[in-house]
């Protein structure tokens, strides 16, 4: 921070839904537990769920470092300093090493002050680097860690995030906390659709309502364009809601789908063999030898080349991996140390898994993360606060682990799988047929008003 | 034990589907755990699976202590003595407290031989002691601990559980293990109804096969004419489900309801102010205030005097009770120290509470529970092992616990209680369909066979 | 509310650590969800950790039903109106049925005013009613409903909570939420013993950290004269764990024990055969029979009429019941429905063992409740929000539930009852052995400075 | 299978503990459920618990195809054909493609018969193929899948587990289920370690018991110069237990060390910072700025280049790694998709990381894992069932799904990381200082002994 050793306060400012977001009490606890106090000079309150507040404050630190500290939990919190001044960058020196003092990302909307000007860090996420690029890189040059204040070209400069392991000599990294402005998560008031959920993690609650909510946002998000994603673990196949999801594959609801070894050899497995794990789907009891199908499910795709090879040969017919195909859905599955074969769609080495998830993640506006904690969290930290998430578990420790985020786009439902999936699609089927007979109806009030005024026009010009 | 000190050695015999319910080798590794031995003298094994097994051995001991440890632990795996003798009685002397060495109780089908004759034990249920009972109960007299091998004459004799408390001075209560005989369980072998459910608890499963099959032998039950009990938690209110319980009581698929303070508590929460522990169940969100709905609706119930009352004066118009209420179903609420009010209808007293729910179980055949642990051990507690049983938690340590009972009737789902309700009905409405197309398709043929009939008499008069 | 069917706005004050405890933030999230809105017209922050803020603002609604709610909502948060009147008290018509309207308690500090003067609710407790008594019952008599402003005698009036089942007829019961003040719950600041547990339930944690703070908690609350109450289940017993809570009772660290039929049960077939469940808790396995060893312990005690007459027989030697008879903890025993025998200190009617809690409750001020649901729901039921509260579990369900208690004096951890109840005995010696050595050191040190002052004193007479 | 399609029944011998192990009935119930049927020809029932069982049965089928069903479910539990052949093997045509019908092995001890002679199968673990291999490869070749029953030379033969992704061109892989045996588990009898441990998985048991119990069986692995593997999770880290397992290493009880990324994180940023994800390991508190120590470890660790590096230069200075690094003991990190770095020691490639734990696990006799799901899985997956393995979880759920291989030498233990192995710490130290005792009893004894002898001798001198 650039805080010269004998400042001991200095002023911030928050706005927007502080008081909801809580944000603002937030800071205030923070600035007393870190010895600090505060005078509010200016303070409003919006008054309406739409205006925003505003509130200006002196910090009072004991001395410089705490006051370091505290204004650093601020800006975390979304405060901003009226005299802010530019990021201070530091290249790289040694490929996947950060320099130090780097500043670490969270995963909510993030802006970088450079050259006076704030720009929006690209797909932010938790925990990452942010890197400042410019068209001309002797924009960003000059003496280590100065800031970029000079830069008053129209070079255009980019900020985005960059993991550890993926920072290369010369890239220019944020260092510190000066110059960056954190949006902090709103509160999501009255009928907002996940209003009701935010509450806590509980399995006593009314599940349906829950789920035709998810639907509703579901078909959304659609309406608009956005993508959605499904993380899916092996208790999909097992618990016999795998044609859930090829049903919302078919009609459109999901675009990417995350997972693991484990999910699509027991997709393969039933489709090959009518079993999970050995049990028979249909009637639920076990199939002697059945417990080597998964292998031999993994042996045959092997044995092709890919799912794609095994889908144009006719050996797979049928499943999630076959409707994803056929659908274009991208399916992005990361390996685990436990995995038996893999499948050769599956990425083994965990950082190229990351790479194609990210890449996966452009354009999803909606998680949906049903029965894997592995993948669940992995993807959890690659998503930014403003990706409507939505964790589904039968174990209560892993949906509060999920919906925990730190931000009001995230809910949790404690439930099964299966029964879970087979209500959302019902859900979503409801939602299309009181669509198409809204169309209908409108369709039908247009044709009657077309129909009366061609009668009316033909009345006009009889008379 | 009635073994003469010196005695090391005995004979057991067993019998039935002693390969299949593994009471045989069970009963080897008693032997030998215990520092015993034994000769397999004869054994002859069942070739269909209703063929029965039979084996014949000479258990071996290095002392009589031990000998009569083991045959202690074989006759409860349903061994019996080839030399049996009568089981031996002592006089119960103070209200409430049984004699030293009193016989406890499995949920095994269970029979006592008194004079020569084995009689079974009525209304088994687990850790309760056996008092027999003769109209002549001169017939019964003698010297303390004698056994009644005497008794030759046609007086009825009866034996029966009765719990410690309820025993009253004068009654003969077994003591040790001379004269009693158990049947071990069966393992469902084949397709049988519980086959697939009894592998393990799990929450990976195919539930909707789970639930078909729980809804199949439902209408088994009910068309032989059994009862079907459900002991139901107040989260079936609180996660909207009651109206799946309505739809079953009304379709005359539950005869018995076993619960507490709570359930019956939201149940009139509910259909007074439409919420349950505050939620309004149509929307899922909370209601300013609602918090003491449940305190409110007790406390109306209270002012009318009973749930009847209130349900006759017009007060409570719906729900769980207003239904159980109308069809004749036998609710019994045992309360428990966490209760608020409680409601007219809770037996506070929990000695009282498990005599009236001792009494409900009358011809129950089949029991359902569902999110209560509380009620469901207790319930579980009081049932004989051939009572049919289905827990269902989303918590799998309860299922757990409750589909534990050494027996292979009990079948756990850890499952969410809304959703598994909602199936369930759901299975049930489709089970009837198919029953009203078959029988429709019966008739049909029926008539068509009448018809062909006619118009074949019609042709044989005319010629 | 005795407010005016047409006022839509009101002035409201809250005072005290409303930022801290988030009261305030809270308050304005209540007023928007609710349809109202305001202007604060005050605002005052307090400095430092002891300084309490101060707001007055006024609130806004559009009709005087919502205002009502509005109202009702704060007051549950703390604050008070400035222009307050009396509570409104209504007479109880029928035994055990509150009047229309009443008000239901929260478990914080709460005070009514009766009178003109403030007076603090006793043994307050939640989700009870509010009896107003004059010693001069004519001072509360008077038309239905009507305050009691007029009371300006010396009778000495006090207020203190009632379940719903004991009201008696003519008790006057305070309705709706005019004259009530609450005190809301205060956020530890800083090092304050509770500071690090409140954050969220957790297995993750540093738990000797935090069993280290239990065990300080422990000795001040002893200190200060303040009873300590044990909540036990079972699995105290069955994982060996007795012997720890043998020795808090003996070095005085418990008043007060809760519990059940099974933790009994099962302490005294340990002090009897050494065995919990059966299982030899010296060696961990299975004895033969020892199945029964829990009904047989039960039947023992009640040939002998008692634990107490058990143990001045001579009959029961050892364990937890066993200690507190002879340190004189007052152990309150609950029955419920699952229970076997049950022992004869078991109150089976779970109102009348409501009544003996709260009864045993009085100068408790920490509780701390280890591996029960039953029980430990029960008691919190009853606890005031002051106490401190412990609640430990291996089960996080439990713990989340019983640590929500909407205060910050409660914290769960979820571990082992045994390496928790091993882990708090040997914190508690080492606390003692330290002061001990304090004092020791204490000692050595005023006895080196009388002995330095007796030379001094010497020397000087010498001079 | 080489069995003739006509053939409907055939002979098959099983022996050894098939009694205590339930292999007898539970290949009785085999048959039956898969619709074959048997004659018992030949028992004999070991006496003691040396003894072993023996019993011929000839098994009978409807159809060829059942009877080979049956013959390989058989084959599985232990039984083997008293007219057994040659395995059959194929060769491996494209690499990391098994040949169809390939043979999947159980983790228990299996030999195969090659040239009329019984081979043990090396490195056993489950899920994986056997390859056949002989340093004169002519003596496996010839046509596809025939046997090697000409092989009559001195060639050493081995067979070996391969994974599937690792098998290359022309190895011969055994397929079917000819000629495999298979030794099926014993079950624990009387007093063995494991024995109290296995009934079932608990959170209710007194863990002392267990723990000493394994402390025990620790010095026994050790003082026979098994290794010893823990599988960490970094919760070992959150709740404060690091030094215990640091003490672990410098006694000699740790050889093997698994993990992920988020161990070897957590344990640097205690090293470099004192905190754990952010928390104060000494007050139990949040640091400001704490939650992105982990970040600022990796980095510090990947700018040295490795952990060996920052030993090396004094930046890391106590902990796990380091103590492993000190000690020699094999610390292998499989990366997972969720790293945040990761970390220069991590493998990201998930088969190179089992590579990897494979050729560690050489010499590894018991394995105890703590707190971590995804690893321990993946252990399980690789260790034959003769290696004695304990699971410690809170999570009861995970305890079960490692404890429940299919074998007698796993146990569970649902308890606290931290608690577990303070008490393991402490249990260790205990019979380290018995055996101490012991020795310097025994020294003193033979000093004594000696000394008498030297003044015998003495005396014999003297006469």
């Amino acid at each position: 921070m650039a805080v010269s050793s004998n400042v001991r306060f200095r002023d911030v400012v928050m706005r927007g839904h502080i008081i909801d977001s809580l944000a603002l009490p937030k800071a205030w606890g923070v600035i007393m537990d870190l010895g600090g106090n505060f005078n509010v000079t200016e303070l409003e309150i919006g008054r309406t769920k739409d205006d925003q507040s505003y509130v200006r404050m002196q910090v009072i630190a004991p001395d410089a470092r705490t006051l370091n500290q505290i204004i650093g939990a601020l800006l975390r919190l979304g405060a901003t300093l009226p005299d802010e001044q530019d990021v201070v960058l530091r290249p790289v020196e040694v490929a996947g090493v950060l320099p130090d003092g780097f500043y670490s990302t969270t995963n909510l909307p993030t802006e970088v002050r450079v050259g006076g000007r704030w720009i929006p860090v690209e797909d932010i996420e938790m925990d990452v680097a942010i890197v400042v690029d410019a068209a001309d890189r002797a924009a960003l040059a000059g003496p280590t860690s100065v800031s970029m204040a000079s830069t008053g070209t129209a070079t255009p400069i980019r900020a985005f995030c960059l993991p550890m392991d993926e920072v290369v000599p010369s890239q220019q990294v944020v260092v510190g906390h000066q110059g960056i402005r954190v949006t902090p998560p709103e509160r999501a008031r009255g009928k907002e659709v996940f209003g009701f959920m935010q509450s806590s993690v509980s399995s006593e609650k009314v599940k349906t309502l829950v789920i035709q909510t998810i639907a509703h946002l579901m078909t959304q998000v659609r309406a608009e364009g956005g993508k959605i994603l499904f993380v899916l673990g092996p208790a999909v196949i097992h618990t016999g809601a795998a044609k859930h999801i090829v049903s919302l594959i078919r009609r459109g609801y999901i675009q990417v789908i995350f997972g693991g070894n484990a999910i699509l050899t027991h997709d393969v497995e039933a489709a090959l063999f009518g079993t999970s794990l050995g049990i028979d789907l249909k009637t639920g009891e076990p199939v002697e030898g059945g417990n080597h199908h998964h292998l031999r499910a993994v042996n045959t795709i092997r044995r092709r080349g890919s799912i794609a090879a095994a889908i144009e040969q006719g050996v797979l017919k049928e499943g999630i991996a076959f409707e994803a195909y056929h659908h274009g859905v991208d399916m992005v599955l990361a390996g685990s140390v436990r995995d038996d074969g893999p499948m050769p769609e599956v990425i083994t080495d965990t950082m190229k898994a990351q790479r194609r998830m990210r890449a996966a993640l452009k354009g999803v506006e909606m998680a949906v993360m049903v029965a894997t904690m592995l993948h669940s969290i992995a993807t959890g930290n690659l998503l930014p606060a403003t990706v409507k998430t939505v964790a589904v578990d039968i174990n209560p420790a892993v949906v509060t682990k999920l919906a925990d985020r730190g931000t009001h786009q995230a809910a949790g439902l404690v439930t099964d799988a299966e029964l879970f999936l087979r209500e959302l699609d019902a859900a979503l089927t409801l939602l299309e047929s009181q669509e198409v007979a809204a169309k209908a109806a409108k369709a039908a009030a247009e044709a009657g008003i077309q129909s009366a005024r061609r009668q009316a026009a033909a009345t006009s010009m009889k008379s």
